[in-house]
């Protein structure tokens, strides 16, 4: 009796051993199959040059906004989706206004134009600019040391801190560096400051300005740029040897918020329509690019997904949805009008997948979730680690993104598209994240990694 | 008694343990010591703008090849090495001439320019240049079956094979298509034709046309040119309606050899100094660009791994050997110098590593070796995984690379660096290989994984 029962775990053994090889064997096929239908019928460069080319900038409240919202409604309406409908939003309505100034006086070197880009949300300066002596601070602790000194008072401060060359990931060194433009003139403004300026958050030292959204907090304000990299130097070698003053000019405002748009299309699951995988990337863009990185590789990773899926026929368990969020670069507003209706519908997000670092090679992903659930479904993840080899894909604990991480709360899983980081910050922000500076392979293989993790999640859950 | 062993056992392998731990932290430390120092005071990049900016193309036999063996032996120079030296080597000579002309002659669309650029070590046309009708193949075995039937004689033969778009390797996609290349021209000569195009070896659709040797066999010679793979479609095109007659000209020209040189200096080690790891790339690049990736990129990893090491006063056990090898585009008439010498002096080189794959971000390292030893020295690599994780590196089976491929016999370990290859035959070959199409990061990080695994090598042996 024992010997049979013995033989019968053998068989059934076996064969539950050669259904999971068989299943690996067709999961790596069918990623094959994505990664094929990518690189030979990808629509993502495509759609790309239109968004970057034809549209341009994007920032919230622009007509290229709209106009980028009524094209991926298009793309979306072309891709034999269950659903495509639009979502409104409120979005601040920043406008940059004429070209900005910025001069350093030296006494030594005359007056030396400096390369800058008025930071977002930022109040102007107005026609006749503002002009003060200038104070250099590392970081905001600094600032906040000599603002309760009262030594930033009437001054215009500028933040100098570098990015950090010995962190291997980018995202690190902006992580460490961005604080300074995000919360610098707010802290500036509250000790009195007229005017704050930025070092342009990117590795590289060349004479292209980054924009990007500063923050005011409890009404203190005042008027704030950034300048290059090799401006910032030039303003640090000159002050080491005398007070040097700034002039800058601005006129951008922020006018009254304005109604735009997420898109949203989904193919409704066979098995179960309620659990949500979600896979986006943000609509808008700064306005002095075209947002090519920026988030438009993001955007055409996104609906990519659903071009390979439609292309490879297949018919998902689980419903997938995929977001082109508006305003993630100076609100949130997008993100947050998904997350509050979400939440009132009580829908669940069993994984949200964003696409925000870039159209580079694909390296992996970041995975991020609650503490409630995160450390079982994370597990699950790791054991597709060997079908994602062969593609160089591996998975690590890590923040997803901006627009998707609201949705902790409904305690699925929360995961960021990790492309190569080296080249994102010599674009990000800038008038050169251009159509360009995107390859379209790397862009492709993107695409085919995102859908390859849809693939699984759909296929196994969490 | 048996419990005193117990204890002893115990208490050793503690201490073992332990001081395999310190150890681990040791080389953790000093590989992260590598990164800092590459990333900050790496002097790669700037030695690579002199190479291609100050020199440029370095074609064997060419003023700038002799320029830049002057300049790399003075950087080895300043890099105090125990020893550096000049190895003649004999290279082949051959001159591209005037501006290469191609035109497409159909009866439908008239005269159409083609954008052509002549195979390195090709015969000239001459000024009258070759005129003749097309015959298009997709590879060398359907060339040798028309070859065969006597459908070549007299005709230009058009080698159209494309890059396999889903090679997610596009190294793998260049192996499958350059034999046409290499190859094609001979073939079709020795069935009569009387010239031969090449579709250009690139995953891009673009107007870029790609050269690259071809190489002669048994004393059948045709003129060879390459065309822009956007021109290829256009004569493809072309073809599936009508016959087309193509004319091209070259005035290339191969002259005598020229006596040129290797660039060797190494530091001596202090332990195992008959132990060799040498660190190599290639000095010479095609005239038509300047080099920066292939292979400006690996000179300047292999010299500043020198510099990193030096940096950090590291004195090596074994001995480590830098070179800058001639004429790896056309004849690889450095690397059989080199070999030959090496063979003579009884040298073994324990480990060759090879950077010319561009400086791209890195992704690890494909490991070769002779049969007889490879699988226990490839093993022992793998335990050094852990330590290069951080950074993204791993070890694969593969090729190592044309200069240190010829040491196989010495049965030493044979590395070829491995970066992300996705835009490396955006360039290979081609004017647009010039020193901006190089990242500064990139290029550093891949100075640091080369020094982090010589440091692994020369440390524990193999």
């Amino acid at each position: 009796m024992k010997r049979l029962f013995t033989l019968l775990f053998l068989i059934l053994s076996i064969n539950i051993v050669s259904s999971q090889e068989e299943e690996t064997d067709k999961d790596a096929f069918f990623i094959r199959s994505i990664y094929d239908t990518a690189l030979t019928e990808g629509q993502a460069y495509d759609w790309l040059m239109y968004l970057t080319k034809r549209i341009g900038g994007r920032l919230s409240g622009s007509p290229q906004a709209a106009a980028a919202v009524e094209y991926t409604r298009q793309v979306m309406d072309s891709l034999n989706m269950d659903t495509v409908w639009l979502q409104p939003c409120i979005v601040p309505h920043w406008v940059r206004g004429g070209k900005e100034e910025c001069n350093m006086i030296s006494q030594r070197m005359g007056t030396i134009a400096l390369n800058c880009t008025a930071l977002g949300n930022s109040i102007g300066t107005g026609e006749q600019g503002v002009s003060a002596e200038v104070v250099k601070v590392q970081d905001l602790d600094e600032a906040e040391k000599l603002g309760k000194e009262g030594r930033l008072r009437g001054k215009i401060v500028f933040f100098n801190g570098a990015f950090d060359q010995k962190q291997v990931s980018t995202f690190a060194a902006y992580g460490k560096a961005a604080g300074q433009r995000v919360f610098g003139p707010t802290m500036a403004a509250k000790y009195g400051a007229v005017g704050a300026v930025v070092r342009s958050m990117t590795n590289k030292t060349d004479d292209v300005p980054h924009t990007g959204s500063t923050v005011y907090r409890d009404g203190h304000e005042c008027p704030a740029i950034a300048i290059s990299t090799m401006a910032a130097d030039k303003l640090e070698l000159a002050m080491e040897s005398e007070k040097v003053r700034l002039y800058f000019k601005t006129t951008c405002e922020n006018l009254k918020p304005k109604l735009s748009y997420n898109v949203i299309g989904e193919i409704r699951g066979s098995e179960y329509p309620d659990e949500i995988i979600l896979v986006g990337g943000h609509l808008d863009s700064w306005d002095i690019g075209t947002g090519a990185h920026d988030d438009g590789s993001g955007c055409v990773h996104s609906l990519d997904v659903i071009h390979i899926l439609k292309e490879l026929d297949y018919q998902p368990k689980r419903t997938i949805r995929c977001v082109m969020y508006m305003n993630e670069e100076n609100g949130l507003g997008g993100a947050r009008a998904y997350r509050d209706s979400s939440n009132v519908r009580k829908e669940y997000h069993l994984a949200a997948i964003e696409s925000d670092r870039g159209g580079f090679t694909p390296r992996g992903f970041t995975v991020d979730g609650h503490e409630d659930t995160f450390n079982p479904m994370f597990k699950n993840m790791l054991e597709w680690q060997t079908l994602l080899e062969p593609y160089d894909l591996y998975f690590e604990r890590g923040g997803s993104g901006a627009d998707v991480g609201v949705l902790k709360d409904q305690k699925g899983i929360l995961i960021g598209f990790l492309p190569d980081s080296q080249r994102y910050f010599d674009y990000h922000h800038t008038p050169i994240d251009m159509p360009d500076v995107v390859n379209k392979r790397e862009l492709e293989l993107g695409s085919a990694a995102i859908t390859a993790l849809v693939y699984l999640i759909d296929k196994y859950g969490l």
